[in-house]
């Protein structure tokens, strides 16, 4: 058969990646099973993925060619197809698939931020409110938002403007929209779906103000799904990514709802206006920082390793440009600049997930300590969370980018999968806490920790290096002798000291010379932001290598696995080599050492390269890239692709076609230029 | 009126903008003077981009909601209207009103390739051929595309694979795919809209290969636009952004053309099937730098200067958390890691616009000695604009992202224009010679100059600096001493001499101990990148530096410009750190100084900010931004374009709906509940 009538389909792996497996030096089963935490965890998730993939209702074959409408469509239908596959497959909403689920759907669901309301009414609510609204809510009576931002108010939730105001003489609440700022703006399943919110609003009772509480609002009739009187509501329109999501907006113009309607768990207002607390929220704060624990894992990690699978793939079938005279093109993978964007990415996977494993052991420790009434290690947990939030996003979202732009050309079109990945996981630097804000309130942990140490208070595990001074300067003689986990984790931990450190003395002389303490804040807060990014980077090295003392019986896999550590731990004081050197503790011939070490594992790890993202355990269908697909037949998936675009159906002479070529097609191209010249 | 029926037209300036134009520093207009290249030159372009933004045809406030099929149709619609236009305002085709009219179209502009076709053939063809080809093509009986890259070949021309093969017999060409890899793939125009192609292939003939040569196709129909016999051709389909272009694909089996189609200005082949050569083409290797001239200014330059509009503004608007406690929410551009982000892009503009205008002098210098036969300086012009090719596309793509981040949740919204702009400029990175390649092709002149310096040869102007060794280290001895051009100056230039010096190094060890020079250059790459980035970077410094030179007659204008260079300067120095600490030139204590320079700067032209922006003048029409109008509504703007968003038209009982609502909207939530239970 000709080449071009030939798809991708049925044949066997291109031989340039086939190649790549032939003898491995590791087994990649194994390493799979770490990745997802054992064996049987490796079967569960192989078993629902297939189950959710095999389902043509869930197909997104056709995704990167549908409209916003179309991908709001195919949530809704997949988030109930989800619910109807669950029963069958026998399923429990509370166990371990639905997140696997998630996995493989890719995103293409809705009603998330339902899913939040059914939780908020369940961790804010009374008894009676749990058992009035629950039901309603779970049987999809009702739809439900979680409206907490506002137009003026991001990050900052005290700054919310929307009030509540309870009028005795009717037993209501009056919610509203007091200007333009305190619109509500960006919740999710609001902008076409929700009848009803919870709405965050500034309580007033008797005049008197009582901060943040929810409240249940109806926004759109049950009847006509029509917005309800004095509600004006809508969705906030396209955005960079997340197209099946229906953000909304929404004004409340002097709303009554009844006095029942308050969240009231936690705190009420008596039929007289007064106003009574109960119990501690505090466990609510808990909420926020596990969504923290949980985005590392599934949407930035994630995200970041499909870009690897897809890009070095890729570089693995991709051939160009002449490297020794004479021969034919090699694979890009064979060229050092390419190694240096790439495999860095892939250490960083590997880093990024046992540091996700970590902070979530971590976090489930001091869960159980909070449920015992101890809120000891909470600041702790929530300096670790947000630095890490901070960090990770960052680190993935433009790793994922850099995996496009080493695709060339082809990482620019939809179908590498790489630009829907990338205008995706960079939203995670902004939600859930935007990440300058989020280093410096680690950067205030820190500071705390450092001034204790220097008063002799004993500081948690994570910051324990703030009370000691770091000793003397790096040891190294020779590059090899930076492949030593010992040898780097020091350089990492006086770099975050000597930040940390040179912060904290900056501030301290700031206020020292007269400044108030606010403007010495803001006028070190570039330096608080550095040392909070040098503190997770140190923690990610350090976790990485600790994670490794546990591989003693999987040699092969070890050393691979602590080549990926040096690798990650030496490209970072390749790439931030300032930091190192600025104190003194690495020398500028340390650098040199520290290079010729880091490019060396560049060349030793590009021969695991293929093997390291196999591990990763994507299947086709997950991925949707046309460039990483487990056989490597990139050409064919392309062209494939281009095929099936239905655009391209329009310029057949059979299709529908748009003004201007129906004209070509009906009268040829004279009517066509008669219309061009209508204009020209 | 109720604040929510208010739409901001007609409203004052927001105070909080206002007050920032309150007291300027110095003359805006005559900056933006200079950043035109003089008064006339702003004359102009306030006229054209004037005229064109206020024909309603060339509207685009409605861009953002637009399909691909609606921007594609529009942008042919924008190309005929912008000729009718351009004849009746009397603006010659040649003239300079073009470059603007592309500037205030902001993209949305189709046949492009169409003039890269035309082009072609008057440098390629002979006259007979320009005097046939070139009235069908300029009155559009014919439309064009320039088929260069292959599905398995871009930036590397030497590995395309389409054939040309010269059958005497017949006295034709017959043109083949002759693999998959082959298939052309990208060129813009082509996947709906053109008819003929200038299609790059390997000529053949008498069973000999003479390298890559163009030929005219026919692709499709005149008739009915269907593709020609043996013809596959369709649109490539979606891509990160450029929306309204059909980047295409061409397959052609065996396609015989007449001889007389290949363009054979330079060479020709005689019907006897043998090749002759005549004159030399080296000006048309010309083509491809004039381009990257061009990109800098026009498509890179523009993007990161509209970003920081946007952000600026914004940032003086936006109001968040708490600086001063019991204070009124501040303007985030108060706060230093807010400067630290957009600061350091304002003077990232300006010195990327210094340095286009230098590379464009030395482009039109180079121009003229060219036509005069004198080619010694292209290979320095070609290393130039390769380097600066790459080095501005980086910068200012990853600025526009920063940009957009720094503008947080808002940022996200394509309202903002930050997320098109960011999708769009990025491909810059890619196109026109990829950046790492790029880079290796600037360094492989550096390390050509390096070794020749040392071996006493003369040394172009931009890499004179190579044959000194660069004195002593830095003097400085207080942070106001890096207020002085001079001083960082020599740190960038001793900066750029060490990593040539120690690429140099490195290989000639390599090949001393037996490597081969390929592997060598292989393994010594990503120290050469660094290298050209150094040289680059250098470069641009130095040009802001000399261009205040001109300004003594303007000291308020010179003083802020000043003040950028030296904030574009330390900025550097501060990110970069390592590679100025690690030779030694700079000590970490010099770097103390950098850093309390560089914040101190930070808060100086935290004052100018604005005006710096307003100077690039922008008109919001050209923005397209809810965040960065010139008069700061920024909510009212979101409101109203959320509100405008024909999908919330769709959420009204009236409208055309989707299938799930609408199920809604005529008989309740009932028989969506219904639909949604079929599968749940």
């Amino acid at each position: 058969m000709a080449w071009w009538k030939m798809s991708a389909a049925g044949r066997d792996t291109n031989p340039d990646l086939s190649s790549e497996r032939g003898s491995p030096s590791f087994n990649v089963e194994a390493l799979t099973n770490i990745l997802d935490g054992g064996v049987e965890e490796t079967r569960l998730r192989r078993a629902v993925v297939g189950a959710i993939l095999k389902d043509p209702v869930f197909s997104r074959e056709y995704l990167y060619f549908k409209t916003r409408s179309e991908r709001y469509e195919g949530a809704i239908r997949n988030t109930f197809h989800m619910k109807k596959k669950m029963k069958e497959m026998g399923w429990d909403e509370n166990g371990p698939e639905i997140e696997l689920i998630y996995r493989a759907l890719g995103g293409e669901i809705a009603l998330n931020i339902h899913n939040v309301f059914v939780k908020s009414i369940s961790a804010l609510g009374t008894d009676e409110q749990v058992a009035k609204w629950l039901p309603l809510a779970l049987n999809y009576k009702i739809l439900g938002t979680y409206a907490q931002t506002e137009l003026g108010h991001g990050t900052y939730l005290r700054g919310l403007e929307t009030t509540a105001t309870f009028d005795p003489s009717t037993q209501e609440f009056i919610i509203d929209t007091p200007q333009i700022t305190a619109t509500k703006w960006w919740p999710g399943d609001l902008g076409k779906t929700s009848t009803h919110a919870v709405v965050l609003a500034q309580l007033y009772s008797n005049g008197k103000k009582y901060g943040m509480h929810p409240f249940i609002v109806q926004v759109r009739s049950l009847e006509d799904h029509s917005p309800l009187p004095g509600i004006t509501v809508g969705d906030i329109g396209p955005k960079m990514s997340f197209e099946s999501i229906d953000n909304g907006f929404l004004i409340m113009r002097n709303i009554r709802i009844p006095k029942d309607n308050m969240l009231s768990r936690y705190s009420q207002v008596l039929p007289d206006g007064s106003y009574v607390k109960r119990g501690s929220d505090k466990i609510n704060y808990f909420t926020m920082i596990a969504v923290r624990v949980n985005m590392l894992q599934r949407e930035v990690l994630e995200a970041l390793m499909k870009a690897c699978t897809i890009s070095v793939r890729y570089s693995a079938v991709r051939r160009q440009s002449e490297l020794k005279p004479g021969d034919r093109e090699p694979k890009i993978l064979e060229y050092q600049t390419q190694q240096q964007k790439l495999l860095p990415l892939v250490a960083t996977c590997y880093a990024v997930s046992f540091t996700a494993k970590y902070v979530n052991t971590f976090y489930h420790e001091v869960y159980s300590e909070i449920k015992n009434e101890n809120f000891n290690t909470l600041p702790e947990l929530h300096a670790l969370t947000a630095g890490m939030k901070a960090f990770a996003t960052e680190v993935c979202s433009n790793g994922v980018e850099v995996c496009r732009k080493a695709c060339g050309g082809h990482g620019y079109s939809l179908y590498s999968g790489l630009p829907s990945l990338y205008t995706k996981v960079t939203a995670s630097c902004t939600y859930e806490g935007e990440n300058t804000v989020l280093h410096l309130q680690t950067a205030r942990f820190l500071i705390k920790c450092f001034t204790g140490a220097q008063l002799g208070q004993p500081l948690p595990a994570s910051t324990a290096y703030l009370s000691s001074p770091g000793a003397g300067g790096c040891k190294a003689v020779r590059p090899a002798d930076f492949l030593n986990p010992d040898v780097y984790l020091k350089a990492y931990e006086y770099r975050a000291y000597s930040l940390v450190k040179s912060a904290a003395n900056k501030m301290e002389s700031l206020v020292k010379s007269g400044a108030e303490q606010y403007l010495a804040w803001n006028n070190t807060s570039v330096e608080l932001v550095k040392a909070s990014i040098a503190h997770s980077h140190f923690l990610i090295v350090k976790t990485f290598a600790s994670a490794l003392n546990a591989l003693s019986d999987q040699p092969d896999i070890k050393a691979v696995l602590k080549r990926l550590c040096d690798l990650y731990a030496l490209h970072g004081i390749f790439t931030s080599a300032g930091d190192f050197l600025q104190h003194g503790y690495v020398s500028g011939k340390q650098l040199d050492m520290v290079t010729t070490a880091y490019l060396g594992l560049l060349a030793e790890l590009r021969k695991d390269a293929v093997l390291l993202v196999d591990a990763f355990d994507y299947t086709d269908e997950e991925l949707l890239s046309a460039l990483g697909s487990y056989d490597g037949h990139v050409y064919h998936n392309l062209l494939e692709w281009a095929q099936k675009n239905p655009e391209n159906k329009k310029v057949s002479p059979e299709g529908d076609g748009d003004r201007y070529l129906s004209a070509y097609r009906s009268t040829g191209l004279i009517v066509l230029l008669v219309n061009f010249s209508e204009c020209a």
